[in-house]
């Protein structure tokens, strides 16, 4: 039995954006840029994207700017607004559990002269508030926050971060990286008070290489990649229609039967998690099952390293990740789970397991049956 | 009939292009950076992209980096030369004829205070060497100079202005934007003393949303994509898998019958070229036949504006450019034409007619019959 539970990292594409990215593709593969019908077919599909992600984030379709993915959005995002504000102050506040793409472009403004703030979280991986109120400023020209942790699935309460940003620091962006978010919460950034928002595709059954970036109309950005012109400048480049038509699909597509999918995935986490925490010596990490998001568990198995784990279960089928996948490349340990407090011994002994819609009871099953199999085995064979 | 002739707008991707994406979607949708089997199968994909990459242009492994297209590996290539050789120098040598995706990136150099110099060109599209030997200096960080024109096939002699710079700034690097001569040309950037190379891959049949720059080892340049340190840390994000597999797929496929696919589009070019020139107030512009890329045809049609021969063609079923695709979201004419020397006039009356290696005799006939059709009835509309 093969059972993925690495979601998070990246899943398959459905059915619809298979179809839409191969008619794209082979059929109407026109550049949206040409003035001939094949440009305008090619432009039909981009409009139609947008169409159905403004619909689901009851936002404008201008608002709607289509990139390479969820990095190069939180790169936009978090450039884009220093290089645009900079003159408005220099102060850029953000978390200590964010994901590397948008650490990195922060470490960046700190090379060139901002001044970062970098937020504690509590053991759960929840932001402080009282931080966050006392680091906003007259000068912050931007908060960045990720709305679902990437290795906890820990949630963030982004509205009340709006609400205080709104009051503290009004002249500041709100940037929300949901790439973990979106699909799995209905998020309607103008009434939520989000300014920009980064969204990748291939977490939800879309594309790789497609995502966007919700840029709340009237906030002032950068634009990072400069050409053409196309996006109304904002994202020069041809229009990847084959990546921005299938990502419209997997949007229509993740939102379809929404509730009835949640509760489904929850009912899997707590099948799961619950399973887990049973085990002995086993942790199950952050927030409670039903605060987290409803895709990922975090557990930390006592004694046993999480590269072991992960090529033990491997080898039974069962596709689990160390960490993200994402923080792999890196020697540091995972950044969230020493904000959280955790201790090396129990970082070093964290996995992830991540659902998707689809993911079955049977899975479930099957994932636990097997760990219970290996992790007495595995905790023989470790040091101590 | 339906006759595309707008190839180096965009093209259909080929079978097996398509074959690959598909399967890389569905089936081996593995992220690259996970750890475990379906993680390897992915990264898999990538490499044997960038051995059939760098087996083509007789490059390293190392030296290839994936991006989403030209646009962005043109920025790249020349944001990230300048911001890492800042100490060097601060001048940035380019030419009256480059795509917007190298003009904008200088222009904005240019506001963060490094000095630029444009080279002109002549009549046919041709970059003047003495005017590189003069702009050429100590200071000089970074050269960069299309390969193939995108709106005439203008091709600029590569070898010897790469000859030139290593004698008179020997400290710069040299950047080709190649995104319309690879697959037309055998490009061997490091004999040919290149040092960084953009190429889209949609131009090729290959995915849109996925190119490469060329990085010759030990070249520096700063990254500008940030994160997960994904390419060496060169463009982090998660690797577009379908739209990596496919490119190299796409260049497999474009360079194999290479010489036949090439003498096939001289002789269809050739044609089409002729047939043009043989009616009354048609000028083709640009290069001789046989010295311009094999793929471009530029004329102008006195007295008929560029956009309507264009839609009187479409209604025919031919497509065809006006200018460039990238350059319909600018208000401004053409900067190559008019560096070339051509007057308002004769610019507005100016199309592109673009092939690729399946284009027929029986298509480009069709074509020159259409226009034989056509353009005298609309010379009789125009207003004089």
């Amino acid at each position: 039995m093969e059972v993925y539970l690495d979601h998070a990292a990246t899943t398959w594409c459905c059915e619809s954006v298979k179809e839409i990215v191969v008619k794209t593709m082979v059929e109407d593969y026109g550049n949206p840029s040409s003035m001939h019908k094949k440009g305008v077919e090619a432009e039909g599909y981009v409009k139609r994207a947008k169409e159905i992600i403004a619909r689901q984030l009851k936002a404008k379709e201008k608002e709607i700017y289509f990139t390479s993915g969820g990095t190069e959005s939180n790169n936009l995002a978090i450039l884009g607004t220093a290089m645009a504000n900079k003159r408005n102050g220099k102060r850029i506040v953000t978390t200590a559990i964010e994901h590397a793409a948008v650490q990195e472009p922060v470490k960046r403004l700190e090379e060139l002269g901002f001044e970062t703030v970098i937020l504690p979280v509590d053991s759960q991986g929840v932001v402080s508030m009282d931080a966050l109120e006392e680091a906003l400023n007259p000068e912050t020209i931007l908060v960045s926050v990720m709305y679902v942790n990437n290795e906890t699935g820990s949630v963030q309460p982004v509205e009340q971060i709006a609400g205080i940003l709104r009051e503290k620091a009004p002249g500041a962006l709100f940037h929300v990286d949901a790439i973990q978010a979106f699909g799995k919460y209905r998020i309607y950034p103008g009434r939520m008070g989000i300014d920009l928002m980064s969204v990748s595709g291939h977490k939800i059954h879309g594309p790789k290489g497609a995502g966007f970036l919700y840029v709340r109309e009237q906030s002032r950005i950068q634009p990072q990649i400069l050409g053409g012109g196309q996006q109304g400048g904002m994202r020069s480049g041809t229009d990847n229609v084959p990546g921005i038509a299938g990502l419209g699909a997997a949007v229509d597509e993740i939102y379809r039967d929404f509730d009835k999918k949640t509760k489904h995935m929850y009912q899997m986490k707590e099948l799961l998690a619950y399973g887990l925490a049973r085990m002995e010596g086993v942790l199950v990490n952050g927030m409670d099952v039903r605060l987290g998001a409803p895709h990922i568990v975090s557990a930390s198995f006592t004694g046993i390293r999480s590269e072991v784990l992960l090529h033990a279960l491997e080898d039974k089928g069962v596709y689990i990740s160390a960490g993200s996948a994402c923080s792999t490349h890196k020697r540091a340990g995972s950044s969230t789970l020493t904000a959280m407090g955790m201790k090396p011994k129990q970082r070093e002994s964290t996995v992830r397991f991540s659902l998707c819609e689809d993911t079955s009871q049977e899975e479930i099953e099957y994932c636990l049956e097997i760990l219970g199999e290996i992790v007495p085995v595995l905790k023989r064979y470790a040091r101590r």
